[in-house]
């Protein structure tokens, strides 16, 4: 999301980390929240629905985190860094946790090997981000 | 969001208008969605608040129903055309108005312009899926 | 919910129809997105869920409408008034379908019958807004 | 909210912790995401809009996280029991931050000491599930 980046890098004052690397991680978490949606939904027409159940819950519980992630981090002036801390946590868990879910049923559905991905990519940014030093 | 048409497209039957479209509309709503919400939290740090008082009223309207229009259109089997459709045109209108408010600001605020042009993209997207018959 | 109608009717300025009313339909579609999002998850523990693909899918949508509802009309000054109508018709559609297919289920699972409820107060509400003239 | 309540205490199997207190949880959580969204949209039109910029980013933050966590409270098998303790946690501090604020304004609007009110209740709330034994 080239938008994002620009929004974050327009911003009137002061310096949020790297505007580029934020709106990688605002750009994937909202990739992730849809790629969820839409396995769960995709979840409900398969012949083996019974075999889907923790599939589907995770990726409901997933899709909340990663929105509500991305939403606070394209803010560029959102100035708690404590809650996006715990919120950059929490998604990473999630993902974690979705991807987990995910990868373990994707041999036998396409749309649920898109979504670990999704979930492992989203991950990931969110734990560099975790690490990286605040307003370096 | 490749994923989204990938996802979109892998879905075990039925078919649902064009999955390039659909994905092309789910990753310009999820797009705006964001965009609205850097400018509404960049207009609360700018010297002219006081001229802003709108355009922050209708990002944050605009902001909910280019989200909404995402997550539904994401979902792949989501079968109640009439309720895309609803959303599809508030999102469109919400579009026009919210793009309308921060091009008037565009000449001061460089991301009033920005969310602007994704307003605009958005509201020509969702009103191209309103064109196309379904099933096509 | 006493606290958003103290919170309508303490507007600086301006009056936008009933505050009692608009606090009780904020209410109802905050508890009707909720109990969806209830009914859904309570399903997937269900020895049936494969009875239950339809009822998931239109309680996640519904939950997604119910929610957007609230939060537009909580805000005592979001003034787009062709925007509310357009959310108001959308989550009495939604609610409908719903409230359908949950009654459908309602004899076997209490939790289906309880979000048939829900939607059934939801669509109600939203209906009477509807049918009443702005600014009365 | 009854019907939650009613909702997770028909859950088919389990027990998560006490239904009443997660239930009344939730509304709290759903309250005060609307009460941060009506109070941040009555702001915009103050003749102080400058003073009140601290306040309403900080309702915009807390309305977001408390409505995930009243969604996430809200599914009765939601299971991660790790991912609610820490959107209870960030929950909590989001109101503390923001009632703060509001109450900062209180004595010159209303509708910032209503939202304060509705942060304290909520943050007492989640802190109360925070220090409960799970399971009991």
């Amino acid at each position: 999301m080239q938008i994002i980046e620009s929004m974050i890098s327009t911003r009137p004052n002061g310096l949020k980390r790297d505007s580029k690397r934020i709106a990688e991680c605002v750009a994937t978490c909202a990739e992730c929240e849809l790629a969820c949606l839409a396995c769960a939904d995709a979840c409900l027409v398969e012949h083996d629905l019974g075999m889907l159940r923790r599939c589907m819950r995770v990726t409901m519980d997933c899709a909340e985190v990663c929105g509500i992630t991305a939403r606070l981090l394209a803010r560029p002036f959102s100035s708690d860094s404590e809650l996006e801390w715990a919120l950059l946590e929490a998604c990473a868990r999630a993902c974690a946790v979705c991807g987990a879910a995910c990868y373990h049923q994707a041999e036998k559905h396409e749309h649920c090997k898109l979504c670990g991905d999704a979930c492992r990519r989203c991950e990931e940014i969110c734990r560099e981000l975790l690490r990286e030093p605040e307003g370096s």
